[in-house]
């Protein structure tokens, strides 16, 4: 590693133990400093061409490119440390770079750099009858605080996109990544002070110490924007303790509702896929409603299906007198159960009405479907169900940045200030007003 | 008053002592009812017609001015009540209903029912390689809880404005108001009703117990957004309490910057209109920066207007070297301090980069200004100070959803995310992704 190895680790005031971070006794009055400087270096970037912009975003994937080894070594020990402290291999594999996946960062920030520049953009613009010009213009929001979990990904991914919307990053990664963090902040860091942009435009809170977090969200004073990106008790945790406003990235309840005009061939592909292709995302699906006037034709073929895929099925009472063995009686909480993995909660239900209810009562209002050839009944579930994607016809898995054509992408937002769904660049700017005149006052 | 007097008072269990309402023990479970009610009333307001939408604010209006004298009636009861209680006379002024200012709600009713429609605007528009078409649609927030203090005309504009956005709302106004509040919610949901639509869609929280609030502000099952407005203590209790979204109205730290560059006379004009004018709201002007190189022309007769004018003067030491004994000692606590009153701060700066750092450091990002006649100084003024509003010879009293030509508004909002600055029905509003297929899956 280059330069910032002469950044010695110490100045922070940590120690190491176990090759571990552990918090500082001062850590409070360390993240005031870092929150500040964020705020001062956001407000040079703010006055940056988007060529400089995008230079420092090539940079930094240079940078990546050329310390590889260095990145994978550090990996290696939040790895071994995983592995000796019982990490799931789920975690682990989300943990574990590879030459490929930095690879895969780096070009991640050139596709971010090929994206249109946000800023500057006059959204509107007129005048009014005393003469003031009143503009509204693309502005950037300025220091956004990321607080995410195991994948070191996420560090480049929101650097890069933070950068290219003119804002300054503070990152609070899980503390299974901090080694990996802390080298990838240091070279992204190092890659900006070479285009000469401030290094404080990337921060990283490298103590483990969770009650950071907390002192985090509540930086009104510097901090514009909270993005907690990570399990439902996290991002609960976070907009509990937050005063700061915060974009909450939360769980994904989908469902799927096989109307009774459905072409069973398309439902039976689509129901496979939203939930067996990557059940472990927010976007699969985990409710199955079907038409009672199909169930009978189409429960035994996707039962089947299912099961060969190994799919545990949650049925109520009709799915299990149609569906037979297979199929386990649902409790009521299984559909309001985000599984994450290859189980579902499947229900009969008498129309559409029906579905479109229980989809606003149960689900997340994140992603839903349905399968129909009825125009109408696609029309009245696109318009009824109040989620931030509904699909007609269309996997749930489909509600993603790269799927919807907007390029990276931030996560998917379930409220609706803001940035409702998938999240991308535009997402990370606010707007000014801007006014000018000749004096004129109020009367 | 009409059919609204049929619904008793104690249906909700209340008590009335002395012609206050007072808690009942259980109102936590009445507000999940109201709060219930009011989501199922807001899915059949985003299924209707502009043209109803229009047809139910036309009929508030009417009901209005029909029931005039006993909201007039029930308003001199809250007035009577302040009286006894000590209230202040501005407190009283802004509680206080006249007929004329019936008529004014009425009439503002009916400007929001001429403003375009905002609901089922085609935000984006875009087919896929793969053959989704994906939509990008403005549909309403869905419930809006609406916390404010004493004037009882924010009842109806946040009903008329929720309404016009296709949002039910939920409305707890001030403990002063509510017998005024209890009469318009009335009259409002009976002329909802008379046209067909849920009078759910106005609920008013009529307990004056307070701990409702936070009750109110944790609703994330039933809430979509919290709009807190009042003072700073009031918005940042809320924003502590809060988990569902929040939209603050914060305090307004102004500041007019006169640079080397300006128009004396002009700024005189201006330093004057936007701290007399009106020096109780969040637009007029607390602190006053002046140029070095212009000090010496400028203060004093600033400081003689200003005197006239009645305006409490805290300067720095070089204003008060020119100003002379009518300017008192500036503490620092001053230049971080909303007077709402005539009282102001001034401050002389040595260049216009400081006039930012110090409106950027002390300011709280609502409205400011500089008068200058370079074309330069005001670009850089403008690009860096980070405010909701930056103006150019213009009064920040012009800060207004009607001086910036948009209708009615909401208030002024101090953050950045989903709405900043002023704000009216687009920003009562969200978006979500529609997309239609022909069976696309995630490979």
């Amino acid at each position: 590693m280059p330069a910032t190895r002469k950044k010695p680790l110490k100045k922070f005031g940590r120690r190491k133990t176990d090759g571990r971070l552990s918090a500082p006794p001062s850590y409070g009055a360390e993240l005031i400093r870092l929150c500040a400087e964020a705020k001062e270096a956001s407000h040079v970037l703010a006055a940056s061409s988007a060529g400089l912009r995008n230079r420092a975003l090539s940079a930094m994937a240079a940078a990546l490119e050329k310390n590889r080894d260095d990145i994978l070594f550090k990996n290696e020990i939040d790895v071994e440390a995983g592995r000796r402290a019982g990490l799931s291999a789920a975690l682990l594999d989300r943990l574990a770079l590879t030459p490929r996946r930095v690879t895969d960062m780096a070009q991640g920030l050139r596709e971010i750099a090929a994206l249109p520049d946000p800023l500057g953009e006059v959204v509107g613009d007129w005048e009014r009858p005393n003469g003031i010009k009143v503009q509204k213009v693309r502005v950037p929001l300025g220091v956004v605080a990321m607080i995410y979990e195991a994948r070191p990904n996420v560090t480049v991914d929101a650097a890069g996109l933070c950068l290219k919307s003119g804002n300054a990053v503070i990152l609070r990664g899980g503390k299974e990544a901090v080694d990996s963090n802390t080298a990838l902040a240091h070279i992204l860091k190092a890659a900006l002070a070479g285009v000469g942009l401030p290094a404080a435009l990337v921060q990283l809170v490298d103590t483990t110490d969770r009650s950071v977090i907390r002192d985090l969200v509540r930086m009104d004073k510097f901090v514009d924007l909270a993005i907690p990106r990570g399990g439902e008790e996290m991002v609960n945790a976070i907009r509990e303790m937050a005063t700061v406003p915060v974009l909450a990235h939360g769980k994904g309840l989908c469902a799927l509702y096989v109307d009774k005009e459905a072409d069973l061939d398309m439902a039976e592909a689509l129901a496979v896929n939203a939930k067996v292709q990557r059940p472990g995302v927010c976007n699969a699906m985990e409710t199955l409603l079907v038409h009672r006037d199909v169930a009978a034709r189409f429960l035994p073929r996707l039962v089947a299906q299912y099961v060969e895929a190994g799919v545990k099925i949650h049925g109520d009472a009709e799915t299990r007198t149609i569906g037979g063995a297979a199929v386990l009686p649902a409790q009521p909480k299984d559909f309001d159960t985000e599984f994450l993995g290859l189980e579902a909660a499947v229900k009969v239900v008498g129309s559409l009405d029906e579905a479109v209810a229980h989809i606003n009562l149960h689900g997340s209002h994140h992603s839903d479907a349905i399968v129909t050839r009825s125009a109408e009944a696609a029309r009245a579930f696109l318009a009824r169900v109040d989620s931030a994607a509904v699909f007609h016809n269309v996997s749930t898995r489909l509600h993603d940045g790269s799927a919807f054509g907007l390029g990276s992408e931030m996560g998917i937002s379930t409220q609706k200030l803001h940035a409702r769904g998938t999240m991308g660049v535009p997402e990370l700017t606010t707007t000014k007003y801007i006014v000018c005149g000749s004096g004129q006052i109020r009367d």
